[in-house]
């Protein structure tokens, strides 16, 4: 057995040389070993601090909790990176705690997975996390686990970022696309499109200038709004990836109904309209990242409206449809002049990399 | 209104033709839109269907629970994804589930992100499900919310899959890096290195056959016999990047304490030490993914390493060191001839994207 009297004495830190060079990410930053820990120390528990992630273990330790739960995940792959009205940072957390706030859970505790490209650099690594903490704060829910890797240059395109989130859905709460019911009402947080709109602009696709932004929030203190006004609401849906059409037929399936669809009450900025109608998308059908679907029993339905468009996040909330028993699992537009058309699910890919 | 009887009937699909055309995955799978569900039912539901995931909410509603809880994340962006012992899929879950065994929770529930580049055969991501469903059945934990996103080729080496875990601890569990104690012991419950060794032959990097497996394996039953039988365990811990040292580098800091192993105690399997020996790696700074760290109160050393060597996942465990007071945040290396050094972390990267 070793004792202590012949071991050597150490003094200071066994490596006082800062391990971030030149601002870049490098592969060691994904070794778990010291650069890994230099990377977190500096960039990661510098904004996202908190005593359970401060305990340093392979997991978060989530003080007792009691009833049902609600988990969702989410991987992020969105291109660009920064886009006007928000960032990878600000969309992993708003995606993800928007996912676990539409069971009705009240958002708790977040994941987030880093696959970082060698080379990347990290003052942006740093403004991504500062928009990560920033949402966060502003949802309420505290990140409990984080992990890093780094892939090789051309391996992965820069950054992607997984996020989980857990939230506890209080007692009688019981929401979800499958309680959809003829006779209810279906409502809208906002203007559709906006995101798809302001990410395509940033990448330069567009060739023409808009001041159309993302609309990319954390959605849970409307719901919460939502809730109060409207406790017996059946389903909310936040519309992304393939739009209110593709969402709502979601729902329709789930529940075996009907969503009948009056064209003209759906919100549409104007200059996301005219750039769909140059680019020949659907509004419809583009991702958006901070609206939600409700669709509520008649008898609430002026409730929920009331209480979206007294929310920031609600301004330009609207009665959008209403379900019906038949035709089964489909959507369906009601035209201003009397005509009616199915409104189908996204087939193929409109605008990737869009979440 | 729209009014039923003025609507078209629908028979049949309205889309028979099958999505997934000549075995790969194309940008439409991550669309969100039929695309993906497409391929969420043919490949990811046929193998990890639940009753939970099912519902096909944005969410996964967890029955009620009670207690404390372990959540934990992880990305892995391992190559190649196939290997000898082993996949990205068998990776992915008993990566997560060991994360949150080491708290002494009970693993039951799991989510994954996909990202997967164009061009993928849809074979290859079948397999790799399909590993991930058997793991997912041998730790007893099941799947509750998944994601698909899909990447242009060249974006995304192949296949990433993140995975978050969420597990129950028992009341009075009390088991993380910091409760190390001076006069613990330090068992481990396998050889050394096998994981990282079988990697990089499967890269061809060797330059020379070997028959060494990878090690990755849940762990969640072994620590529960190891519990059972040592129920005042202070600290579980997988060595994975970074390998035996670095993990033992950081309960050392976590705790205070200094860890001081005996050089010829640690076991590592011929091969994996001839390999090393040829390259110039070192066994305990090489990732593994079927080995866990003990350190126990000495009276219940002996009890936790039965319950170790009855187990088949611990038959060679061994007992291979000492918790002491000083130095402080320090891990000795004792050789057999008397001499010490100390251990350091892994300071850059040896084996890149190795989990």
């Amino acid at each position: 057995m070793l004792t202590n009297s012949n071991l050597p004495t150490f003094e200071g830190p066994v490596c006082p040389v800062p391990l971030i060079h030149n601002d870049v990410i490098v592969m060691g930053h994904g070794s778990g070993g010291r650069m890994t820990q230099e990377l977190v120390d500096r960039v990661f528990k510098k904004h996202l601090s908190n005593p359970i992630l401060g305990e340093a273990n392979d997991f978060g330790s989530v003080p007792s909790i009691s009833g049902r739960l609600a988990v969702s995940t989410d991987s992020h792959i969105i291109t660009p990176l920064f886009f006007p009205g928000g960032d990878i940072g600000k969309l992993s957390v708003s995606g993800t705690v928007n996912d676990v706030a539409v069971s009705g859970a009240v958002p708790l505790y977040i994941t987030a997975g880093f696959i970082i490209e060698e080379g990347f650099p990290v003052s942006d690594l740093e403004k991504i996390i500062i928009s990560m903490a920033e949402t966060a704060r502003e949802a309420g829910v505290q990140l409990i686990s984080g992990d890093t890797k780094v892939a090789e240059r051309g391996k992965v395109d820069k950054l992607f970022i997984n996020t989980t989130g857990l939230g506890w859905i209080p007692d009688n709460m019981q929401i979800g696309g499958q309680y959809a019911a003829p006779g209810d009402a279906g409502l809208i947080s906002g203007t559709l499109g906006d995101h798809g709109i302001a990410v395509l602009a940033a990448r330069g696709d567009l060739g023409f200038e808009t001041g159309i932004q993302s609309d990319v929030a954390p959605l849970n203190h409307l719901i919460g709004a939502i809730l109060s006004a409207a406790p017996h609401t059946h389903v909310l849906r936040d519309p992304t990836r393939g739009g209110l059409a593709t969402t709502l037929n979601e729902i329709a399936v789930q529940s075996h109904t009907a969503i009948v669809l009056e064209e003209d009450k759906i919100p549409v900025r104007r200059e996301v309209r005219s750039a769909c109608d140059m680019l020949g998308f659907d509004p419809l059908y583009l991702a958006n990242e901070g609206k939600m679907i409700v669709i509520v029993p008649e008898a609430e339905a002026g409730a929920a409206l009331e209480a979206m468009l007294l929310h920031p996040l609600g301004q330009f909330a609207a009665r959008i449809g209403t379900v019906q028993s038949t035709p089964h699992d489909r959507v369906l537009m009601q035209t201003p002049i009397g005509g009616s058309r199915i409104l189908d699910v996204l087939a193929g890919e409109m605008l990737p990399r869009i979440c």
